[in-house]
C-alpha cells in the first residue's frame, strides 16, 4: 500500500483506481470483515448518510449497503426515483427522451443531494436506462460530473465494480492467490434478460491482478472493444494472460474459477440495433441452452475449481441446482463480502484521510 | 425466569415459547417501556440490522419495529417485495404459481440477508399468500428453513404472536393479575377481508397464562383444529379455562377483556374451498351485523372490563366510534406495547446472551 | 432570545411562532450549519424518531429531514401512504370523499404514532389533498389535533415554512441584514401545476423581519385573503412594507432578492371553482409567459440582486439556464439551508429543553 489519499474518489469502474489503491481497499474490507465477525464495533462513518439511487430492483446491493452503513454508525437512504422529482439529463439528447416523467433536472439532483449528504451511489441499467447499451454508464458519470461527493456505481449497464471487488475477495480466501491461477467467465444461457456488467468488472479486476482469464461466450457476445482492450493491456502490465473462445467446455478446463452468467447481445439493443428488440435476444440466446453449468461440466475443472455467481441465478437455465448447493459453490461467502468490499470503499471514499 | 438462552430463536408462534420464555420476554418488555419513558438510553443492538420484509401494509409494525431499532441504537430495513427480486419458493407446489412474478429463489434470499445482517422480520396473508390458509405461515417457516438468522413472525395468515405479547402486557397492566380473569375473544362483522393471525394468537397466549378463555363466533367461523387443540392443552397445563361458543352477549357476560374483530370463513378460501370467493365470504359475513361491539353489549362485562382491537379498526361496523373512544378502551396503550413488546423480543433473539 | 421552552411545539405555519422564537431557531440553525461544516457531531436526538409521511415526492425535503434526523443522532422514516393503511379524516365531509381507499382512520395513525416516536412531518398538496385548496393545510392539523407529539408541515398547499426559514437564513448570509432590503416575490410561467405554498412563506416571513416586500402577479393569482392580511399586520408591526402589483419588471426594479415561482390559480380548482380544471388553469398560464426571470429582467434589480427558487425548477419557462447556473443564483445554497433549517426545527421541538 502506497497511497492512502482516496477521500472524495468516485467508484466507477475498477480501471479508474491504481493496483495499489485496490489493493487497500481490499486490505480493508477483509480487517472489517475480522471486525464484523468478531464484534469489534467500526463506527468510522458516524452521522454521514449514502443516498442509494435505485433506478432497477435490488436485494443484495440495497440491503449491503443500507446494513454496512448502519455497521459503520451512518445511515443510507433508499431512494427510488418514483418517489422523487424523477432526474433526467439536462441535454435532451435522443435517449432521454426515452426517460419518461423527467420531472428534476439530474445536474440540479446531484448538486442539492451534495449538500446534504457525502456520497451518492445509483444503480442503472435495462429499462432505467431504455436498453440504450452504455447510457446508464453515461448517467452515473453524469452525477458524477455534477456531485461534489462522491460517486459510487452500484451498477450500471457495463460495469458492477462492487461485485467485481467482492469476486476478488472471494478467490483469494478460497485460493490462497491470485497470480497464474485460471478464470474462467463464461456465458451462460438465461431465458431472462440480464445486463453485461458483472462480466466486464469480473475481467478487468482478473487481469489487474495476474490471474489468467479465459473468456468464453457464443458468437454476437463479444464484451464491449474497450474493455477488451483494457483487459489486454491489464493481462500484459501484470503478467497473466487473458484470451477469448467460443467453447464453454474448454475454457472450464483446469479452471481454478469459473463464472458463467448469461447477458443479453449487443446485437439486439441500440446503438448497434436501431430498436430494442428483447424478443429476437432471447430467440438468439435460446440456440445456446447448452451453455449451462452442470455437475459434468464442473468435473473439467480443477479439483479445487470453485463455481461463482453474482445472484439472482436463474436456477435451472444458467446453471443446475446441484451445482449452486453443491460442494464447489461459494456463492454465498460471494454474496457476503460485497458488505465487506462496499464498507472498505465507503470508508475510503467518505471517512478516508482528509 | 429460568432460561436466559433466547439469541438466535425464532419467533413465528408463541407455543413454540416456553411459558419461562415468554415471562422472560414479558419481564424486558416492562423495563424497556419504563426506560422509554424516563428516556434512559438501552442501545443493546448497536449496529445490528433488522430486515423488514412487508408483502402487506403496514402502519403499527413497521413503525414500531423500525423506531424500535433505533431506540436499541440499531436499525430496519423497510422493504417491500416490488423493489427486490421477488422472492419465490424453491418447491413450485401449485400455490406457488399463484404468487405472480417471482425473481428470485427465497431459499437464497433468506441465505444471503442472513451474511449482512440480524434478523428477518416478514409480514405475509391475504393477496401476498395468495388467500391459501396457511400458505403465508408456511412462506414465514421456509424463510426460517434457510436463514443463519431469527426469523421474526410480524403476521402471518395464522398469527400475530407480536400482537398477542402485546395484548397480554396490556391486559396485565389493566388488571393486574391475569390467572382466573375472563377474557372474550369473539368474531365481529366487517364488510373488510381480515385474516385470523391476531385472535389465534390472543387465544394461544391467555391460555398460557391461566385465564378463563371464551371463543365466540357464528358457525362457519372456526379457530384451525390445531389451535383449538393447543387451546385446550393449555387450559388444562396452565389452570384456566377454554370454551367455544356462538354467542356474543354470552361471551361478553361477566368477562374482564374483550377482544371483537372480524375474520374471513376458512369456508371461501383454499383449501377448504377450491377458489378464493371473497364476495361470497362478505355475503356470508353480512348475515351477522349483529355482531358489533356496543355500549350497551359493552354493559355485560365486569364494571372494569375493557376493550381491546388490535387496529386498523373497521369503525362503524366492529365497534362503534363510542366504545373505541370511550373508558373501557385500552387501544392505544395496547398498540403501544407493540412497541416494547417487540424490542424485548428483538433484544432476546439477537443480542441476548450468547 | 427571549423564550426557550418550544418542546413539543407545532411547525404548521411560522405566523405561529412569534419572532423571538423564530430568531431562536435561525441563531440555532446557524449554529448547526458550523458544526456541519467543521464536522463537529452534534447528536441532540438521539434515538429519536421522525414520521415522515410522504403525500406526494419529494427530493430536497425527505433526504434533507433524513440525512439531519442522521446527524441528530436520531432517525426518519419515509412513509408513504400506499405501504401503510391509508388514513382519512373522521368527519366525512364532502372533499374527503374524493380521498380514494382510506383504510384507517387518521386520528388513530395519529394517536398510534405519538406512541411511538417524537415527531410526524407531513406533505400534502395537489392530488392527495384533492386539490381543494386549503384541504392539505386542513388535513395537517388534523393530525396535530390528535398527535400527542409535534407535526412538522414538510409543505401542504398553503404554507412552506421550512422553505421559508431556508430562505430567510440564506437572504441573510447574502445581504448581511433583513431591515429595508427589498424583496420580489413574483409569479412566474410554468406548464406545471404547482401550489403557492412557498410564496406565502416567502412574504410571511419576510415581512416579520422588517424587510420591503413587494408581490407581483397576474390578475387572477391573488394570495389567499387572511395571508395578505398577516403580512401587512406583520409589515407594520415590523417596520417593513408589503405592496401587491401586476408588474414582474416593476417589482424586478432595485430589488436586493427576487423569487419568481408558478403556482396554480385558485379560480380553477375547489373551492373557488366547482370542479378541479388542471386544463383551463394550464390555458390561463399560457397568457402569461412572458413572466420569466431572464437575464434581462435580472438587470433591473440592484448590481447585488440574487436569485432564488425552492426547486424543482421548471428550467426554460420560469426561468433560463442562464440565471440558475448564473453569479446570481443562489440556489443551492438556499437549498442546502433546508437541512441547517429543519434541524433547528426538530432539535428545538423534539430535543428542546423540557
Amino acid at each position: 500500500m502506497s497511497r492512502t489519499i482516496l477521500r472524495g474518489r468516485d467508484w466507477i469502474t475498477t480501471q479508474e483506481w491504481s493496483r495499489e489503491e485496490l489493493e487497500t481497499a481490499l486490505s480493508l474490507a477483509y480487517d472489517l470483515k475480522l471486525k464484523f465477525a468478531a464484534g469489534i464495533p467500526h463506527e468510522y462513518l458516524k452521522g454521514k448518510t449514502n443516498f442509494l439511487l435505485f433506478y432497477n430492483p435490488s436485494l443484495r446491493t440495497r440491503n449491503s449497503f443500507e446494513a454496512g452503513m448502519t455497521q459503520l454508525g451512518g445511515h443510507a437512504h433508499f431512494l427510488s426515483p418514483s418517489t422523487m422529482y424523477t432526474p433526467g439529463t439536462a441535454d435532451h439528447e435522443e435517449p432521454d427522451k426515452l426517460i419518461k416523467e423527467t420531472k428534476e433536472d439530474l445536474s440540479d439532483t446531484a448538486r442539492v443531494l451534495s449538500r446534504y449528504g457525502h456520497t451518492i451511489s445509483i444503480r442503472i441499467f435495462q429499462d432505467a436506462s431504455a436498453w440504450v447499451h452504455g447510457r446508464g454508464n453515461a448517467i452515473v458519470r453524469e452525477y458524477a460530473k455534477w456531485a461534489d461527493i462522491p460517486v459510487i456505481n452500484m451498477e450500471c449497464d457495463l460495469y458492477h465494480p462492487c461485485q467485481g471487488l467482492a469476486d476478488l475477495m472471494t478467490i483469494k480466501e478460497k485460493l490462497g492467490t491470485l497470480e497464474g491461477k485460471k478464470v474462467a467467465i463464461t456465458w451462460a444461457y438465461s431465458d431472462k434478460d440480464r445486463t453485461i456488467g458483472v462480466m466486464h468488472s469480473a475481467a478487468l479486476l482478473c487481469t489487474r491482478f495476474g490471474m489468467d482469464v479465459t473468456v468464453a461466450h457464443p458468437k454476437g457476445y463479444e464484451f464491449d472493444d474497450h474493455v477488451t482492450k483494457w483487459c489486454r493491456e491489464n493481462a500484459q502490465q501484470f503478467g497473466g494472460s487473458y484470451e477469448v473462445i467460443d467453447d464453454m467446455d474448454e475454457a472450464f478446463r483446469d479452471a481454478d474459477v469459473v463464472i458463467p452468467k448469461s447477458w443479453v447481445s449487443n446485437d439486439y439493443v441500440p446503438p448497434k440495433n436501431k430498436k430494442i428488440d428483447l424478443q429476437g435476444a432471447r430467440a438468439m440466446a435460446s440456440k445456446y441452452k447448452n451453455w449451462k453449468c452442470t455437475e459434468e461440466k464442473l468435473q473439467l475443472c480443477k479439483n479445487s475449481g470453485i463455481y461463482m455467481h453474482c445472484a439472482p441465478i436463474d436456477r435451472g437455465n444458467e446453471v443446475t441446482d446441484e451445482v449452486v448447493d453443491g460442494p464447489r459453490s461459494v456463492v454465498f461467502d460471494e454474496a457476503e463480502n460485497r458488505l465487506h468490499a462496499q464498507k472498505a470503499i465507503m470508508t475510503l471514499v467518505m471517512g478516508g484521510r482528509p
